[in-house]
């Protein structure tokens, strides 16, 4: 069900991205960017198929926001994850797919439709599907800070005291990267990178990560150790003593 | 000949990328590290093929040094830039190729093989191939500084001086992003960004993208307008125009 929504999104996203459709959007007067055209095309795709085979679910969504409903189950869609990746070619923007039991997110999906890799976890499941092979997710055992490699999607991290204490904890680790959006989460959970640190997230931006982190053997909580689907300041660690190392710093700020 | 040399790089680089043969790695004792592997072997690789189809070029290659040649041609290769990505899973990292007929590059190839994306110029070809299609390369006609998108590697760029003048730059451009290696010179080539700016080069870091550059429209110098071959600072510039402004800026530091 999961995979459908993500299979609806990806030739509308790919329509859009490097501006292959760009004659388009130009002539249309006033329109919207093909950014925000992708994010509405694709939600409004997402959103017509759960309308048919999950009409009793809710809906949290970037683009149209809250659909209420009566299951108790929530699913919780990014259509564009990283528009700054999406709108300067890079390909390592995402489609988010999550679902919400009430209590956190079980499921969840990273999709890149360019390099047409989908990293899935939740209910049993964590892989990694590509080219048709699937190659099962498991985080790294890293367990010192300056063993690891640290993740963010910008330098600026968020307002000043998030920047100050990313730092403190990049100070730490042996290598840090930029500019991932939410393919640094997907590294993670294929056991590639050991952190990932970021503040002023999105419910939408961080539950699908959250589940697929946790189903290949990491933890996501904010930075005081607690729930971290809510958004705001977020860390992903690729095991329990790494988390704990970096939590002693991040708890500070 | 260019394309021969990425063809036999990509399948020793997928065999390392993302630590599919770590165990190999891990069992050899005092064994290289698997970039470092990767990086020797696919310069072998195109070194062997080399001087066998062109025995009378130079080489100038990142592992193996400079072997002298007498035909006036010096091939430059880099097996693997952006080690960094290439460690952490990112499909950013790129094999280089250029060929230099001892003034200056004339054909640049930047492969990503991950991705399947092989930007190449020069000699009157500018393409992308990927996946079977070609694409035409062309830069882009931004000429404001104010709605251009500016890429480096690392937020602290080489020294500070360094640092210094990309902020100044930067500050006045519309978006910044890092990370990206050599794959930000193929996204300028192919139109979807504006300027890439970086310090600290060595050589073979960027006689390939000069030449995909300046095939699909674009300028690349050092920060004093005068030529980036030898490594050092350099901008890659959309345009004349953009260019021309991002230098008066640049040429301060």
């Amino acid at each position: 069900m999961a995979d459908a929504l993500a299979d609806a999104a990806r030739p509308i996203a790919l329509r859009y991205f490097r501006g292959q459709n760009q004659d388009i959007v130009n002539k249309e007067v006033g329109g919207f960017d093909p950014v925000t055209r992708a994010d509405r095309e694709i939600e409004q795709a997402m959103r017509s198929i759960l309308a048919d085979r999950r009409p009793n679910d809710a809906i949290l969504g970037e683009e149209f926001g809250n659909t209420t409903g009566t299951s108790g189950f929530t699913w919780v869609l990014d259509p564009i994850d990283g528009t700054r990746g999406f709108m300067s070619g890079t390909p390592t923007w995402g489609v988010l797919v999550a679902v919400n039991d009430g209590d956190q997110p079980i499921l969840g999906l990273i999709d890149q439709p360019y390099t047409g890799e989908r990293f899935m976890g939740g209910l049993g499941r964590q892989e990694l599907l590509h080219q048709k092979m699937r190659t099962p997710l498991q985080t790294k055992s890293t367990s010192s800070l300056s063993d690891a490699t640290i993740f963010t999607t910008f330098p600026e991290v968020g307002s000043n005291a998030d920047g100050n204490g990313f730092d403190a904890l990049a100070d730490q680790c042996k290598l840090t990267r930029y500019g991932m959006d939410c393919y640094a989460y997907a590294l993670l959970a294929a056991g590639q990178i050991d952190l990932v640190v970021e503040a002023a997230l999105n419910p939408y931006d961080i539950q699908a990560p959250i589940a697929v982190v946790h189903s290949a053997g990491g933890i996501v909580t904010d930075w005081k150790g607690g729930t971290a689907q809510n958004g705001g300041r977020a860390i992903a660690a690729a095991n329990a003593n790494i988390h704990t190392k970096a939590l002693e710093i991040l708890s500070k700020f």
